[in-house]
C-alpha cells in the first residue's frame, strides 16, 4: 500500500458518520463553581512544602541512569540513586507543559480535549480479576478484556476506552499489551491508553497508532495517554521511567500519578501526603518535559488511606476526598490538567457499602474539576476486581453526576412565570404548558436504579440492582456491533503484531517483568 | 412539689455529668468553604424572582382566618384566601428573624447551636412503615419508635434526637403526639422536635417542655424545634400554621419547609424551583415574626423530583443537589439558619442504589454548611420506611462526612518534617515516629463499612454490610441504658399525660386529623 493510499483509508477511517458506528460522546463541560478545599495560602504552602521534599530527601530513581542523567545535566544534585532538584529547576521545565491538549480518537467525533472545564470518563483499570453475579470472583481472562471494551465502547457516559480494563491472564504476559491494544483499537472507536509494563511494549504502542493514525497525525496530537506510576514515596523505576521516556519522545501523553496509600506510602497527615504527592507528580512531569519540551502531561492523584488497626486499604473516604480536591487546586495552580477519583470501593460485590463509598468519591471528583477519572466505571475491591454489575451502576452514578455539571440555568425561561399563571397557588403542575416543553430534558432519567414503590418492587420480585445491572450488561454484549476499520489498516495492524508476537516468542521470558 | 424545689431538681436534672449517663455530642463544626452553586448575581436573580411570585400569585392559606388577618393587617394583599406580600413588609419582618440561636436539652452538655458553621444530624422523620432485615416492611409501632429513639440517644453521629422517627400506628392517634414526645423524653437527653399535627398538640409539647425545663428556661432558649411544612406550590394550611403559631408565641423555634417534588409542586425548571422554595419558605417565617418578633426559625428545604416517564419521587439526584446548594445560599443571604439533606434514596432496602443514593444526598449537605439534617440516618423507600439497618449505614456515611468537616490542617506538625528524615524516600512510614504521634486521631475508622480482602470475607462467609448492621443495632438496643430523669420531673410529666389522655378519649375522634 503507498504512503497515499494509506493517508486516504486513514482519512477515510477517521470520517464523521463514516465507518465508525458510533456518533461521538461529548466530554462533560463542567459548569460548577469548583470546590477550592485550600486557601490560595494554602495552596503556597502545600507548593513551598513540596519544593523542599524535591530538594531533601529527593526522588529515588531506581535502575534508570538516563534520568538521573538528565537531571544531573540541567542542574540537579545527584546523590547515588537519589535526585535532588530546585525549584526553579523544576518550574523551569514545569512550564513548558501544556495546559490543555488533544486526543486524537479513531473516530474524529471522539476526540477529547483535556484540560479546562473537560471531565472525561474512563473505565476502570489494572484490576487482576473479573467479577459477576454468576460467577463471583475470577482471574481476568482477554474475553473480559474484550467485553469491559466493548461495554466502554457501548456506553455514553465513558468519554474514553481506558487502558488495562484487566488482565488478560490467560494470554502470555509478553505479548499481552498486543492483545490489549487490538482490543481497544478493533472493538471501540474511542480513544484509548498505552502500555507501560515495559519500553519495547511503549514502543510497540507508539508504531500502532503510527500504523492507524498515520505519523503526521501523532506527532501533531497525541493519539495515546499512558498512565506513568510513582513507586510511592518518592521514587520512580526503570519500568515506569523507561514507558515515559519514549512516550515523551514520540509526544505521546503520560498522565504521572504517584500511589499513595496515606498512612503507609506516605505520613498519615494529610497535609504532608498532598505535598508528597505534589512533589512526585511534579517530578515525573519535569522528566516528561526535559526530555521532549512541550510533552502534553496530566498531573494524577490516585490516593487512599489505610484503616490504621488492619492496615488495609480504605477507599470512598473523607481523606482520601480532601486530597483529591487538594490535588485540582495543586494542578491548577501549575496550569496542567488534573487526573483523579473514579467510583471507588473497598467491597467486593456492589452491596450497599459500594455504593455510599463509590458515590463518596465521585462526588468529590465531579466537584473538584478533574479533568481526567480513570476507574470511573467497574471498580471493586480496591481496584482487585473489575466489576461486570459495578461497571453498569457506575454508569448511573456517572450520569447523575454529568448531570451535576450542569449547573442551575437562570433564563427567562427558566423561571417558569406562565407556568404560575397558568397553574396558580395549590395546584400541581404536571399538565402545565411549561411541563410540556420541558418534558424530555427536565430531569435525569434513570436507566438502573429504581424508582418504583415498595409494593410494586415486591409483586416483581424485589430484584436487586445488582440483577438488573446483570441482565443489561449481558443485553449490552448481545446487542454490540463492532465499529468498522479500514480493512488495509486492519491488515497492516495485525501484520505488525504477528510480527511482534513471532519475536517475542522467540525470547526467553524476561527476567524484567515485574507484577 | 413547691416552685423552689423544682428549679432545685432541673438543675440538677441538667447538670453536666449529672444523672445523664451521656457525655454529651457536639454538633459538628465545618470548616469546608461552603460550595457556591449560584454566582451573587444568581442569588439576586433567585430573590427577585422569589419576591415576584409572592406579590402574584401570593400564597394561598387553607382554612386559617387569622394568618390572613395578621397579614392584612401588617399591609400584605388578602384576596379571598390568597396572601400577597410585598418585599419591603416581608423583609421588614424576616430581619427580626435571629442568625444563630440555641435549643436546650436535658443533658446540657447536648444544648445546641443552630446557624453559623454549625452542622447537626437528626434522624429520620415521619415515615409510616418501619424496616429491617427481619421483618421486612410493617406499618411502625410504638415500640419501633422507642427502638429509634434509643438508637439516636446512643449514636455519636446524631446530635438531635429528631421527631417522627416513625408513625406509632398501635397508638390511637389522638394520644399519639403525647407517646412519641414521653419516649424523646425519657428514653433520651439530646434535644428534640415538637408535635404538628394539631394546634392543641403543640401545646402539649410546650406544656411538657415546661415542666421538663422551667418556664423561665424555654422563654430565654427554646427546648424544642416543630416542622412546619408548605403544601407545596405556594399554599400553607390551618393544621401547620395552628402549629406554628402556638409555637411562634411561646418563642419555640420552628423550621419552615416547602415540601416539593419538583415537576409536580413545582416546575421542572430548577431555577423557578428555586425561586417558590425560597418564596414559601420566607412567607412562613415571616408570618413567625409577625406573631413574635425574634422567633428563632429554620429555612427549610425538602426538595426531590419525579421522574418525568412514571410519575415516581426521586431521590439523591444531581438535580435535588442542586437545589439543595442553592438553598443554602438563599439562606445565608437572609442571615437565616438553614436545614436540607439527609441520606436520601428512594430504594425500599439498604442495597446497591440506597448506597449510591444516600452519599448523593450527604455530600452537598455538609458541602452546602447545612445546618440542621432532618432524615441523615434510617430513611428508605423516599421516606415511607424508617429502616434499622439504614439507620445504621447511615451513621457511617455521617460519621467519614463529619471527618470530611475537618477540612485539611496546614500546622507544621501536619507536614511531618521528622518522618521524611527518619523514613527516606522509598520506604514506608509505618513505623515513623510521626505516624505513632498521630495513630490514634488519624483516618476515619469505619464501624459498619469492611475493608477485609475477598480472601477474608469469603472465609467469613461473605457477609453483606445489611447483615452486620443488623447485628449491630440488636446490640446498640441490648446495651442501651436509660439516662435517668429526675423523680418529681418524671412524676409530673406523667400525671400531665395521663390528665391529657383523659380529655382526649373522652372527646369524638376529631375530623380535622389528616394524614
Amino acid at each position: 500500500m503507498s504512503d497515499q493510499d494509506r493517508r486516504a483509508r486513514r482519512r477515510e477511517a477517521r470520517r464523521p458518520g463514516g465507518p465508525s458506528r458510533s456518533g461521538g460522546i461529548k466530554p462533560i463541560h463542567n459548569k460548577l463553581p469548583f470546590t477550592e478545599i485550600l486557601s490560595p495560602e494554602g495552596v503556597e504552602l502545600i507548593h513551598k512544602a513540596s519544593m523542599r521534599l524535591l530538594s531533601n530527601p529527593g526522588i529515588l530513581i531506581v535502575d534508570y541512569p538516563p534520568a538521573r542523567e538528565a537531571f544531573r545535566a540541567n542542574g540537579a544534585k545527584v546523590e547515588g540513586d537519589v535526585v535532588k532538584v530546585d525549584e526553579d529547576t523544576l518550574m523551569h521545565f514545569l512550564r513548558m507543559a501544556p495546559s490543555t491538549f488533544t486526543q486524537i480518537a479513531r473516530n474524529p467525533a471522539n476526540t477529547l480535549e483535556f484540560g479546562g472545564r473537560t471531565t472525561i470518563f474512563a473505565p476502570v483499570y489494572g484490576p487482576p480479576f473479573a467479577g459477576s453475579l454468576d460467577m463471583g470472583r475470577r482471574r481476568a481472562t482477554l474475553e473480559d478484556f474484550r467485553n469491559f471494551a466493548r461495554l466502554t465502547y457501548m456506553a455514553e457516559q465513558m468519554h474514553h476506552n481506558g487502558g488495562t480494563l484487566c488482565e488478560p491472564n490467560d494470554v502470555d504476559v509478553r505479548e499481552r499489551h498486543l492483545d490489549m491494544l487490538m482490543a481497544h483499537i478493533t472493538l471501540s472507536d474511542k480513544a484509548f491508553m498505552g502500555s507501560v509494563t515495559h519500553a519495547d511494549n511503549a514502543r510497540d504502542t507508539v508504531t500502532l497508532c503510527r500504523i492507524l493514525f498515520g505519523e503526521e497525525a501523532i506527532a501533531q496530537n497525541p493519539a495515546t495517554i499512558s498512565l506513568i506510576n510513582a513507586s510511592s514515596p518518592m521514587r520512580f523505576d526503570d519500568r515506569m521511567f523507561g514507558a515515559l521516556e519514549v512516550y515523551a519522545r514520540a509526544g505521546q501523553a503520560v498522565l504521572v500519578t504517584p500511589f499513595i496509600i496515606a498512612g503507609a506510602m506516605s505520613p498519615t497527615t494529610m497535609a504532608a501526603t498532598i505535598a508528597q504527592q505534589n512533589a512526585e507528580a511534579l517530578f515525573g512531569m519535569c522528566y516528561a518535559q526535559m526530555l521532549n519540551p512541550g510533552t502534553p502531561v496530566v498531573y494524577g492523584s490516585f490516593l487512599a488511606n489505610i484503616d490504621m488497626k488492619s492496615g488495609a486499604p480504605c477507599f470512598g473516604t473523607a481523606e482520601d476526598a480532601l486530597a483529591l480536591y487538594a490535588g485540582a487546586q495543586m494542578a491548577r495552580r501549575y496550569g496542567i490538567p488534573y487526573r483523579s477519583g473514579g467510583n471507588f470501593t473497598a467491597s467486593r460485590v456492589p452491596d450497599a457499602q459500594a455504593g455510599y463509598e463509590s458515590a463518596s468519591t465521585i462526588w468529590p471528583t465531579i466537584q473538584s474539576g478533574t479533568n481526567f477519572v480513570l476507574h470511573a466505571a467497574g471498580w471493586l475491591e480496591g481496584g482487585l476486581i473489575a466489576g461486570y454489575e459495578k461497571f453498569i451502576l457506575d454508569l448511573e452514578m456517572c450520569g447523575v453526576v454529568a448531570r451535576l455539571a450542569n449547573g442551575i440555568r437562570l433564563e427567562e425561561e427558566d423561571f417558569a412565570w406562565d407556568a404560575y399563571d397558568e397553574v396558580g397557588p395549590g395546584q400541581h403542575f404536571l399538565g402545565a404548558q411549561h411541563t410540556m416543553r420541558h418534558y424530555d430534558t427536565a430531569f435525569y432519567q434513570h436507566k438502573v436504579f429504581s424508582m418504583d414503590n415498595y409494593e410494586k418492587w415486591e409483586a416483581e420480585g424485589k430484584i436487586d440492582p445488582v440483577v438488573r445491572a446483570n441482565g443489561i450488561w449481558k443485553q449490552m454484549l448481545k446487542d454490540y456491533q463492532q465499529p468498522h476499520l479500514n480493512e488495509a489498516i486492519a491488515e497492516e495492524l495485525n501484520a505488525f503484531v504477528a510480527q511482534r508476537r513471532k519475536e517475542l516468542a522467540e525470547r526467553r521470558p524476561r527476567t524484567e517483568w515485574k507484577r
